[in-house]
């Protein structure tokens, strides 16, 4: 049973404001649940429909009903299962390898998915402006198929976060140099824009490599692939330098 | 002003029945529907606020009210403009180059986004199973972001594409040769499966080279890259590997 309770807390954990001041995010579906857990996430309250149930034998889950997860889950088709967790505890992200950092990206699919690419590429640290969509929206956790339980993240004013860098800093602008014939390092700041308005100009000024994607073909009339496509070649491309 | 006729028109056009049925499409937005005109897309009609209908002034334009836009638009902001254009002229795709192809390919937005990738990467050609989502879906058309006007995509069955096919076919699996050190030919057919199933069983035995994107790093839990990141790190692959 999900008392009222409960049904205004989640409810409360739509919004961030609520989150920040509890320090608790929501997280459905098995795979989703399954690594949180493993990543030693803290839990606050697990919802969970028989089998599921049955199976972690959680001293904080609670048994619902189909109908019951229906009302509580913020997915069109509801996966057996959806957990409150607590935020991480605040960490201080170290200086080396890759870092990537994002100057306000807006679209909760977007940061899920560059959540997810991090995941894939090990790349474990990313730093987010303060303006960029909070991690812990329900459609990132989402989007980012449990990989949020792998990454550091932390929100920082990116000139506070940059200006002690000693790394090298990369960022993509149009008129950048083509990011295969570019020298990569290893151990480097990389710095993705907004949707729109790509990166912001005060930070532009703190960047030393200026990189792009180069286009190809005549017929050049598409303006610029999605952020996330972009992130998935830059770090493919880091890594496939450094690495093989 | 807009018809009831015309009212009823752009509501069938939401289904891919109906747009099957008139050889019809609708696309917005400025950019959009610019592409297509300059992409010789013939034009059914088009109905514009007021600076683009002055703008273009075209035979086939309907000057409309912000209301009335927003009535007929399928997006949250409309953008100034909806078109309906035709379907452009059944074509046969020859057999050079790179061709990609999509095994069942479900979501509206990874599908846009791959048409946008292909039309950066110059990858002119894209074959879809039947059961690839609709390319003149309105989602799809979105997510494109005008770059439908220059990929000319065919629906067929795959096999039957396939099968007299005489350039190197590649295919993604999990258990396939590492794409950074694996021989790419500037002609290829690439083949992307489906999100949650892969390369149907029937494909994969016409595929010659098995590829894949290695994982980075111990932590190897996150199962798969979504299939429109993935595409974007395939084709970077194909295209810096044969260009520089």
């Amino acid at each position: 049973m999900v008392s009222n309770k409960q049904l205004k807390l989640l409810n409360q954990l739509k919004q961030k404001k609520y989150r920040n001041e509890y320090n608790l995010f929501v997280a459905e579906g098995i795979k989703t649940v399954k690594e949180l857990m493993n990543a030693d996430f803290e839990i606050h309250q697990i919802f969970a429909l028989e089998d599921f149930f049955n199976q972690i034998q959680h001293p904080k889950s609670i048994l619902i009903s189909p109908s019951e997860l229906k009302k509580i889950s913020n997915l069109k088709s509801p996966n057996e299962v959806l957990g409150i967790f607590e935020f991480p505890k605040k960490i201080e992200l170290d200086r080396n390898g890759i870092t990537l950092v994002l100057d306000d990206i807006n679209d909760p699919g977007n940061l899920g998915t560059i959540i997810r690419l991090c995941d894939w590429f090990d790349v474990r640290k990313l730093v987010c402006s303060k303006n960029t969509v909070d991690c812990y929206n329900p459609k990132v956790v989402q989007a980012s198929m449990g990989s949020i339980a792998r990454v550091s993240i932390i929100y920082e004013d990116l000139e506070t976060y940059l200006k002690p860098e000693k790394r090298p800093i990369y960022g993509t602008f149009l008129e950048g140099g083509n990011i295969y014939q570019n020298n990569l390092e290893k151990e480097a700041v990389i710095i993705m824009g907004n949707e729109a308005n790509g990166i912001s100009a005060q930070i532009s000024q703190l960047i030393q490599h200026k990189i792009t994607i180069p286009q190809f073909g005549q017929n050049q009339a598409t303006e610029s692939l999605n952020v996330s496509t972009a992130t998935a070649i830059i770090l493919s491309e880091f890594k496939r330098k450094t690495s093989f």
